[in-house]
């Protein structure tokens, strides 16, 4: 029987200034799944490693499996396929790990059917699936994690998202301390209302930090990260943020911000050189709070997911 | 004694999704200041053109006059000077008629001195002027119209000014109806406050402008002029706002907001070619409702303000 194996990288979404309209992947980390053919028709989720026993083997729970019914339903195809599901990426992070289940299935079982989409056609199918993983259909983790790069959603109502450049030498440094946060809580902390002052303001640094990516221009792409709107608020939620936010910038990061909605931070370098100095500085002020981190560091992927052959 | 003449370019601030942060200038309108040296110390309005006797002759309430003494006061220079403007665009039209005067004083006065400033340099003293003309210091005129193309003001606080790129081939049509709009009314109308969403809406579609003058996608920057913060309340004091919108959109424009606070409206357009059916259909719309109409066109201006030599 016939199978195939995919990956699909984590992703920071909202990005700061970004808030629920931008995403970026990262090289480093991510999900592989494969998908078998098999007789009988219907989808089985037969093995989920990497994920401590906690992601559910029901298909119509899991991402995987939800995603590929997707593709099925809109093929009007009944389908046979086995499920393995190796996880790379931590649960609740805010790394994208749903997304990127969902979308190395997609991109697998794709394949598996002799490539019926295009990769971006892809896309209503993994958010289909967000919507059972995270309870709203997002596009700011699936989009960059089957895209690659930058990706800006700048609508839903039809979907419109558009690939945007990445400069040679950006690099991403992930910071992930030891806790988890609820999307749930994160999303609560929001206000339903900002001052026209703010959404101006967000509007302003969203509009430079596009400019920055287009022009490769770092100290602008740097000085863009500002987020009114969900940090002053999601920062409460994480220990020490503020204090991290200066060490990592003081190291030599052009900005800092949360990824997807915590607890892990996402800061943006040019090169290589201060990566080292970046970690260090954010370890020694979560030593001085007593929390756990897990270091990452990648340059920015701009291939997206992909068959592993 | 020695005089030097300069023009400075219409702009149209705003840009729909672009609120408070983005602006451009036009290439067929502007404003013209001949700047003369004298042998008295102080500057002295001495005629004003075009303005049907309107505007201040008094060198403090004169924009031209503030924005040359907010130059030689930076200079701590006690230098003569004659001003003479010719106004080439309507007074509270919402075309940047205060922005292109005094930008284009700023250029001719700077000549003279022997250019001891960069264009972009002039830009603080053209918003000191702004603030006595329109009690705000706002740069979205101003730095278009010194600086030609599309500018982001991404913040004030340093003034953050960035050029953005001009499409080849993306031209400008403006409407400027027979009635005044006082710009504070224009501001009173807008909301202290807005939903998270409107905001979030808004990013996006600012993101998608950017991304769209970058990629030179003309689909992408007419999917993209959408303001949800200020025109759906602006619109209600502007006759007949919706009904041209349409009318222009289905003849051939990619999307059309307000200029400035108003009145005037402007549409964007891939070339000349669907120009004069867009102006046609606006006129039918003004015509229906008995308001008399002015219409412009123009490609945008990428030069920005210059001495006439």
């Amino acid at each position: 029987m016939k199978a195939v194996r995919a990956f699909a990288p984590a992703t920071v979404a909202n990005v700061s200034c970004g808030f629920d309209i931008l995403g970026f992947a990262i090289d480093a980390m991510g999900d592989v799944v494969e998908v078998r053919e098999r007789k009988e028709p219907g989808l089985q989720v037969v093995s989920i490693a990497g994920d401590g026993g906690r992601l559910p083997l029901e298909a119509e729970k899991n991402t995987c499996a939800v995603a590929i019914q997707a593709m099925l339903d809109e093929l009007g195809k009944e389908v046979g396929m086995e499920i393995y599901l190796e996880k790379g990426l931590p649960l609740g992070s805010g790394m994208g790990s749903s997304a990127a289940s969902a979308v190395a299935a997609l991109v697998a079982a794709n394949r598996l059917l002799g490539e019926p989409f295009e990769k971006k056609q892809l896309l209503p199918f993994a958010m289909a699936a967000e919507k059972v993983a995270c309870g709203a259909g997002h596009a700011d983790n699936v989009a960059p994690s089957l895209l690659g790069g930058f990706v800006l959603i700048r609508d839903y109502h039809p979907l419109d998202v558009i690939k945007l450049p990445v400069p040679e030498g950006l690099h991403c440094t992930l910071l992930h301390p030891h806790f988890e946060l609820k999307t749930s809580d994160s999303r609560s902390v929001l206000r339903d209302h900002v001052s026209l002052k703010h959404s101006t303001i967000q509007s302003g640094n969203v509009a430079g930090l596009i400019a920055g990516l287009f022009q490769g221009d770092f100290e602008l792409i740097g000085r863009s990260l500002r987020d009114v709107i969900a940090e002053p608020y999601r920062a409460t939620l994480i220990p020490g943020f503020y204090e991290v936010k200066e060490a990592v910038k003081t190291a030599g990061a052009l900005g800092m911000g949360i990824s997807g909605s915590g607890p892990t931070l996402f800061a943006l370098s040019k090169g290589e050189g201060n990566v080292q100095s970046i970690i260090d500085a954010a370890q020694q002020v979560y030593d001085s709070i007593g929390l756990g981190v897990d270091a990452y560091h990648s340059a920015i992927n701009t291939q997206g997911a992909f068959v592993l052959e």
